[in-house]
């Protein structure tokens, strides 16, 4: 099959050999999947997350989801974990949904080995392909007759319902997001899920603020004019404040530390790779909580896809473009330009 | 009265005049005033501290604590906010203990000018002078005959307590203390007195180090041969960890961010002044929360008070000094050394 590999630090087509299913697997062919932030920061800095990753694993117990993240970044990668897809044959004694149903799952994929984390794998594809594999108990039958575009937005959607859970937000606090790329609007979106009303954005693209209205955020500020905590207090400091990092880079964290009232819960949901400065004394004097939040639990992610699929939010302003699998390299490029991309979905099925 | 003045950066011995407590005032003999880490950092620190504050104000709304803090270092300061006084006398319109009562407060001071924080003050003294004011209606007499020395230390308990409180440490939890010095073992202090029964302290002086076990701790480990994570992990790493900072210098969150297991809480009670590094990513991968944890309500005050006089806890221990007035200097530099002091009080109606 035609495939977008991650190659010696390059993103490349090339043709690979097509999945087979094994007991419990499906194969699907893949028809949209989002390109995500991480990606970026995988192909750009694959070696330093896998010592990274080495570094924690001696903590993480028994957590599977991270030691399958063991990958070795000078074999081919196939990236790709935001993935819709149709349903073209089981494994043997395997059930599902029938041949040409729309399905969705969090990527994982089980084998007779083990769990692996698929997107961040040398064994198995992610939704940069043509085909790939899904565990047959993770998989969800896309309902409602939504398309794939809109379903492969399932996985960022969950991540940012997580991060709303995680942070405790109730419906009368006043919510601050810093930073209105995909996560941030993922939160913005999660928020209004959860009641949330009164929801300030902060980002410096005006696409990006606009894209937060759009999803629901009451107001979207620039904050070098503005500071999100500046806008909350004008527009009613009297509701709590629960705020979000959604940024990833060193010292936005501690410009939340330095600018919320005390008592803040403040849930970091950008992933920042680097070391970040932070300023202990500020968050003490304020009692400050910090909640790091990541990914999602199967639970959450069917209720992304279930909150898709009933009309509850409507998350297809996120996409920005699309683009076969010859355009994902170029489309890495785009996204790294803030004005001019959100999210790309890619369509491997396209010509 | 004689007073231990902070000067100049310095401290010296000096005549000051006495203070006259207004309406709704006591005036108090100091009998024993503990020397707190806080106190070190000020005598150091103080304009940073002071510059510190000023970049906090802003965002601190209406908690009229911090407002008070607003202290000129250039300016004569009397520190001491871990006291016990003998009443002397009332403010005019007054009611309270009777003379000869012993009293702890928590050290607020109120005026009709409005409120002070004692001890960080240009205008009232703290608990290195032979007397001070205290606020009637937040003073408490101390009950059971419970002597000054033991009775200085509700301070430093509630400071502990109110740590354990921020933390949600549960009795079946496995506790991890990392500093034991006073905060430390108050911390350890505390989580006795929330029933939990697995407690990892750890700290570089073989001292405190047995301190801690006086205290209540399980275990007492040396960082530098066995990470107090892992002194957990080989005792009982079943139990859900929660996570206690009380060093306060840069580096230790971040030890604790790559140690702990995934979901681990953390809370910081030492107050680092300077900057902070932490890697963001390792809080993330394992969705850490940190909780800063300062001071301690009225209610713990007190709390903390009737546990020390009801014979729940046993701080004493932690005393490992004592001075006069004129041995203050001298103290402060001694706690500089670890492994000699913990807690020196200073008893200021001594010769």
């Amino acid at each position: 099959m035609r495939a977008c590999v991650m190659r010696d630090h390059q993103l490349v087509i090339d043709d690979v050999p097509d999945p087979r299913p094994e007991l419990g697997q499906v194969l699907v062919r893949n028809l949209a999947c989002g390109i995500c932030g991480s990606d970026l920061h995988f192909l750009r800095h694959a070696d330093q997350m896998a010592s990274m990753t080495d570094e924690l694993l001696p903590s993480m117990g028994e957590l599977g989801g991270i030691a399958a993240m063991q990958v070795d970044p000078s074999r081919d990668i196939i990236m790709g974990h935001e993935f819709c897809g149709e349903v073209l044959e089981m494994g043997p004694d395997t059930t599902g949904p029938p041949p040409g149903a729309l399905v969705v799952s969090v990527p994982i994929l089980l084998s007779a080995a083990g769990v692996h984390q698929l997107a961040y794998s040398n064994d198995y594809p992610g939704g940069f392909a043509q085909y790939m594999l899904l565990a047959a108990p993770l998989m969800l039958e896309v309902p409602n007759g939504l398309d794939a575009r809109q379903a492969a937005l399932t996985e960022p959607l969950a991540v940012g319902m997580h991060a709303v859970a995680k942070s405790g937000a109730a419906p009368s606090d006043g919510a601050v997001v810093v930073g209105c790329g995909p996560v941030g609007l993922a939160v913005i979106a999660g928020l209004r899920l959860a009641g949330v009303e009164m929801i300030v954005a902060a980002d410096l693209s005006p696409m990006r603020r606009e894209l937060a209205l759009t999803m629901g955020a009451t107001e979207a500020v620039d904050p070098r004019r503005e500071p999100a905590v500046e806008a909350w207090r004008r527009l009613d400091g009297r509701r709590p404040l629960v705020a979000f990092e959604a940024v990833g880079v060193p010292g936005m964290l501690q410009g939340l530390i330095r600018d919320v009232p005390p008592g803040t819960r403040i849930t970091v949901v950008g992933v920042c790779m680097e070391a970040d400065q932070v300023v202990p004394f500020f968050a003490i004097a304020k009692e400050l909580s910090i909640q790091f939040a990541l990914a999602y639990s199967t639970d959450e992610f069917a209720g992304a896809l279930r909150s898709i699929a009933e009309g509850d939010v409507d998350v297809a302003p996120m996409v920005t473009g699309a683009v076969a699998l010859d355009g994902v390299a170029g489309a890495f490029d785009a996204l790294a330009r803030p004005d001019e991309q959100v999210k790309i979905l890619v369509e491997p099925a396209s010509a």
